[in-house]
């Protein structure tokens, strides 16, 4: 070994205190250096969760299914439909702009995106903010857990829609909140229903497409949810998950925009429209809350993506984004078609369909099959290939549920034939397994 | 007004529930619709934040002071060092790829950025992990934020290094941490002083490179650390924020490859390397801990987005983060190089530097200049269109601080002419004002 090599070596051994050296002596092994690691049998203590982090490993995980060939899964999109090359541009052309200096900004996120969205807001839904009041995050689920992380406390009561979102009533429940489900019917959250609720702290509800069942929440309940809200000074989460896709007319306005006393927090996404995998999200807060939400963003993890938030804003502020909505809709709307008429064709009025006029699934009701078959139909469809997702596990309560079996289907993942297919095969599927027909002895006869 | 026209409107309203239609009646106006806006002097309740959000508000706020034309904040890098290039060829390699569904993964991350990270924290930091114990995060500060709320509960003591690292001490004062400051000298944390600390739930640590001071920590001090942390059943959180500058040897080993009883999590970051804009990082978490980590961060925001995920691990794969590396160290060299000269040049012996062996930033201490001139200094800079920044807020407790003023420069985000020219403004603007040096009437005769 060369005497460079050696020396360097101690080099090292020195900067990392392995070695001492003191003028005048010889370099020696540092003191108090443990000669042994622990005996490997030695009794570690385990690691202790926090309350939140208790909570939820308590929960029921969320379960990661094998990908099924045919997958009718709410939330995948299309991996065809993304715009990659105006992204691609997008990106590239902010790439070019070369900044002086990297450094972190506003946690609210690039001012010029939240001036696109701003005005892509008051365009496309009829909503006015201010700038300040929008706060980008990194998809809703960030924008839900924030507003648990400001508003709720261990103990706190949050009204949630039954059946509903269950990504957001985990944050909650996350967060230490008393779950209070509110029943939903074809018109969305029951609105006379929230009295009996009590005194909640804050209601989670998406009025735009009620997940998973599809009611657009009326006019008259959207009062009467926001004169609950000021009654017990609650706050509302509006989530506004797939507002962008009403097939038959212009979206419907956003709750926030009859809101005059501050109480609603409108999460908007572009996990719908562009692609979930992107993870940006934005919130219209109270002006007042700004600051909270600003700060919680910033100890959270700074602020969202600087690069897509500006490829973002480009998409925005060129008409790229609303073109491409106008794209997706129409892809979407045959993908509708093609399951509406699926459904009809395989298991005509056996099934009765709910939640079809806005977003990107629907609810089909079997009406002659048991709520407890449900679990026995995704089997039956998983092992023909099919992945079909029931709505029993949307139910805070398993009692609250109707007695027939429901499935929640997504759209908006794979081509129409590809739709026809499914469905077909999850007829056969259902009927090879004798679930909601007379038995087959009897049927063939 | 064509009939068109006018059935749409009719159309939208009866969807938005304005209005009603009955077979057989005529279209009305629905009932229960409130006719006025709530009375503009109504009483609002006001909106109430959970403790955590009361906490983070109580907070003094992050300042963002206005840009200066010279700064030498820490955590900014120079625009010009990003990888424009190589970064915009793998994000376009990754947009080709056009999977057939763009839906949510593992919550930790892909598979694929977790398997080039695995390899590269070995070869780069001698650390081997288990897949499944890296998770992928939105930069460093949700890594912490993540340990927090995880691990931590209010009212749970947590040893912080004094001074130290102010946006990791918030994320653990939100959760609600009773903070322990444990002095830190020229060579890190003094783990003796741990003991004093009482029985902590959680350290938070630099062991690499201590922010703001500078130090590595020794081996022994290592030891004693895990030993600590065994002993009354912390977790350690080591923040590896700039371990891979090392200028005059290679990287400092992580605490993390000492540990064999689980008690390290470690906190890796590419916004010194690539930019803080990315807002990407990873956690090696113990193996008993990934699932927890992976509940988490699915529920604070599903994972990190998928293309940035895709292109950083074909950055690391090919090679090109490690190019850009030592290209980014060498280029760091030189500004660290121009720094110490220009201090040297203006100030002489009246500066001490300390911490500049390793990472991008060092603290210069102002032998002659009292601890309370720190903010006249600041403001001096400032006017003079340089930004500088005081150790003083950097400590939890002011007293712990020394009777000297000093400064944390950031030397990665300007050119070494920028830093020679910033060095020898901030002198004349410090001489201009009379810190420093014994007052001009004298000096001058």
């Amino acid at each position: 070994m060369s005497r460079t090599t050696v020396t360097a070596a101690y080099d090292q051994l020195i900067a990392e205190g392995y070695l001492e050296t003191r003028p005048g002596s010889r370099t020696r092994v540092a003191a108090g250096l443990r000669p042994e690691p622990a005996p490997a049998g030695a009794m570690v203590p385990p690691q202790r969760l926090s309350a939140f982090g208790e909570r939820i490993m308590a929960m029921p995980p969320a379960a990661e299914p094998p990908k099924p060939a045919i997958d009718f899964r709410t939330g995948d999109l299309a991996g065809d439909d993304f715009p990659a090359l105006a992204w691609r541009r997008a990106l590239n052309a902010v790439l070019l702009r070369r900044p002086a200096r990297l450094a972190y900004g506003d946690p609210r996120g690039l001012p010029g995106l939240r001036a696109a969205l701003q005005a892509y807001l008051w365009r496309a839904r009829g909503l006015s903010c201010g700038l300040d009041q929008i706060v980008v995050v990194n998809g809703s689920q960030q924008g839900i857990d924030l507003c648990a992380r400001l508003l709720v406390d261990p103990g706190d009561r949050v009204a949630v829609e039954e059946p509903g979102y269950g990504a957001a009533r985990r944050a909650f429940c996350a967060a230490g909140a008393a779950i209070v489900p509110v029943p939903v019917d074809d018109e969305g959250l029951r609105t006379g229903d929230l009295a009996a609720a009590g005194r909640a702290r804050l209601a989670y509800v998406t009025p735009s497409h009620q997940f998973p069942l599809g009611g657009v929440l009326p006019a008259a309940r959207r009062q009467a949810l926001l004169a609950w809200a000021e009654g017990c000074g609650a706050m509302i989460v509006e989530d506004d998950y797939d507002g962008e896709y009403r097939f038959d007319m212009k979206p419907v306005e956003a709750l926030l925009s009859l809101d005059r006393a501050g109480r609603v927090i409108y999460v908007g996404t572009v996990s719908k429209t562009l692609s979930p995998q992107l993870r940006l999200g934005y919130l219209v807060v109270p002006a007042g809350l700004s600051d909270a939400f600003a700060e919680a963003k910033r100890l959270a993890d700074r602020q969202a993506p600087g690069l897509e938030q500006a490829a973002l804003a480009r998409l925005l502020e060129e008409g790229g984004y609303e073109r491409h909505l106008r794209q997706a809709r129409r892809r979407n709307a045959e993908r509708r078609t093609a399951l509406l008429g699926a459904l009809a064709e395989s298991f005509g009025t056996r099934v009765r369909v709910a939640g079809a006029a806005a977003g990107l699934h629907l609810v089909a009701w079997f009406e002659d099959v048991p709520a407890e078959r449900e679990a026995a139909m995704a089997a039956a469809a998983r092992a023909a290939g099919i992945g079909i997702y029931p709505v029993g596990p949307l139910y805070h309560e398993a009692g609250a549920r109707p007695d027939r079996a429901g499935l929640v289907l997504g759209f908006a993942s794979s081509a129409p034939d590809t739709i026809r297919a499914g469905i077909r095969r999850l007829a056969a599927a259902l009927d090879a397994a004798d679930i909601g027909r007379a038995p087959a002895s009897v049927r063939t006869n």
